[in-house]
């Protein structure tokens, strides 16, 4: 098969002269290697028709060399500067438009080409290029579901050790630590382990704040294995829960389950946000909502589709999301419960299986 | 001290009306914290005179509020999309010119800011921005020191364990492990562990090919702490070293030394990099010469000075840069050998201090 097909057929929809793909998510895909996303522009040009051409730093020849690219590469050396290549590139390959990864391409990447090809119409192809990753192949989910099985793994051991006194510094390393004795790959991003009232900041960072009786304890994490990330997020309490914890975890407990009952395929982005968030909306706690449902994940910790009102994207088969409904209030706590979803033709498959009743630690 | 006073004088000494910072390392200098770089553009805006302006996602608003700011802060739901917000800050601080962080921020938020900025001038300000981190302070490096030590106790570790038929990965899995356990926040970047023909490339990457006696094994890796990285490489031979070998190795290592030897506060990065080239271009083998000499390392991996033939720039007491020549073969090896270099003003201190004279593993 040609691996550059996609991108070409992504490229004559997007109705541009070709897509360029830097290193990242879309690019291991199509290449079967990452290259490091330092300050040399690394670069490939699928046009819609004809031979793909790259940019390469000389460092990388060899490795690129292994890669079997079929189409002409524009190299240069840190010490002569990298505008000839794109200068090369444009002789070479001349185009009027150029769809990139707007999210994934760097501005200095964006000038170079700008300054190659004068009044190039360079347009934001995100959407359609991490689109050619919005379903999962058998072995995505094999990959991501080990992911999932090495975070879940760190995260039993973790809650099981947890005690009063402890700082959420040390709860977050351990937890790094433990994923890679599970052979974590990488993390998919920097953990999340936020107790009392800080657990009510969605991306909180780890204090020397020691825990005490009473705490929530949001945890949100995840492994990298295979090139694919986990994403999982616990809230458990500290000694124990009062009534008042209780009922609102189990709100969120109940808005999982919510957007959980309507996922299959075919149905919409905005379905299931909307009876996620109808649980939380129609409970004594509307104010503390923060975020959507959800969003997509796979080589990408944030990608595709994102759950969310007003997304009215069908969900093929195939597709993973995460259902990670929240309540803030940071004069209190934040609870957040969140899984990896694998949208089937019959519903869904969940591929997080760690418990998700409500849990009393230490 | 006015936290945005270095990045308004940048602003004027770039001619432009502002200067915008995207999250990132220059990002959490100036504010203290750093937010997450997903699909959300969060940025703040810094003009040469007034006050601040920031485009925040809606769910980080909690977490911003902490840290003081003292502009207007325009904020957006995901499900409402950011194009408002974008139009809001343009309505309050009107621009011609902005410069921003090239290396750092991403397409989508250029494409924003075109969108909201009608004619607006964007330019990469890249080199002035990150340019404030050159000059590292005593608690600059005091963190950069204990990331290094990190990294250095978990080398030890590793190679005191390397055996014959331990594969790559194997390798690189307990070098992770190590620097977690000897408390790493993270690592500055995915290690290179590379062996036999496959050290012949910069940046290679861990395969499950299994050590075998007469292999060179190159690792290169750093763990981060404090928001500081650690680079180290050392190449060592498994089981024993031919002369053919040491001989290559006894070249690199003189390069490092000559170097070190130019290398005191003033000297330019081409000084160094002609110095250090000149020991590699003088040897029998010219040919396997692939890099520079290094670059610089602070809050990131890879920043100013690049230490290059052609940067005349000086280096100042108090910059850090790695000093890490090889010579590269892919029909036998590679060497590198790679320390972290403080300027100072009577000349240099080493930042690494683990032996890098030839050593067999094993």
């Amino acid at each position: 098969m040609d691996r550059f097909a996609e991108y070409r057929a992504a490229a004559r929809a997007l109705g541009t002269d070709a897509v360029a793909l830097v290193p990242g998510a879309n690019f291991v895909r199509m290449m079967g290697q990452d290259f490091s996303t330092s300050e040399r522009p690394t670069l490939i040009v699928v046009p819609v028709e004809g031979t793909p051409a790259a940019i390469m730093p000389n460092l990388e020849l060899s490795s690129f060399a292994q890669l079997n690219f079929p189409g002409e590469v524009f190299d240069w050396r840190d010490q002569d500067g990298y505008d000839a290549a794109f200068a090369a590139l444009a002789a070479h390959l001349p185009l009027s438009s150029l769809a990139v990864e707007g999210q994934t391409m760097r501005v200095f990447v964006h000038h170079a080409l700008a300054k190659a090809y004068p009044g190039l119409a360079i347009t934001d192809g995100e959407r359609a290029i991490s689109g050619l990753r919005l379903v999962k192949t058998a072995d995505d989910i094999a990959r991501m579901t080990r992911a999932i099985r090495i975070s879940e793994a760190a995260l039993g051991e973790v809650l099981a050790d947890v005690r009063v006194g402890m700082t959420e510094r040390e709860v977050e390393a351990r937890l790094i630590a433990a994923q890679f004795a599970h052979g974590a790959e990488g993390m998919a991003f920097s953990p999340i382990v936020a107790a009392n009232t800080n657990s009510a900041l969605p991306h909180a960072h780890a204090r020397d704040y020691a825990l005490q009786t009473g705490d929530a304890l949001l945890i949100d994490f995840g492994a990298q294995w295979g090139g694919f990330c986990a994403d999982i997020t616990r809230t458990v309490f500290v000694g124990h829960a009062t009534d008042h914890q209780a009922a609102v975890y189990q709100t969120v407990y109940d808005a999982v389950e919510a957007g959980l009952a309507v996922t299959t395929a075919g149905v919409t982005a905005h379905e299931i946000d909307d009876a996620v968030q109808s649980v939380l909306e129609a409970s004594s706690w509307p104010d503390r909502i923060r975020t959507k449902t959800g969003h997509g994940l796979g080589r990408q910790v944030h990608e595709e589709p994102y759950v969310m009102r007003g997304n009215h994207q069908k969900l093929p088969a195939g597709a993973v999301y995460t259902n990670e409904p929240g309540l803030y209030d940071t004069a209190e706590f934040g609870i957040r419960i969140e899984d990896d979803v694998l949208v089937t033709d019959t519903g869904y498959r969940l591929l997080t299986t760690f418990p998700k009743t409500l849990t009393v630690v230490g």
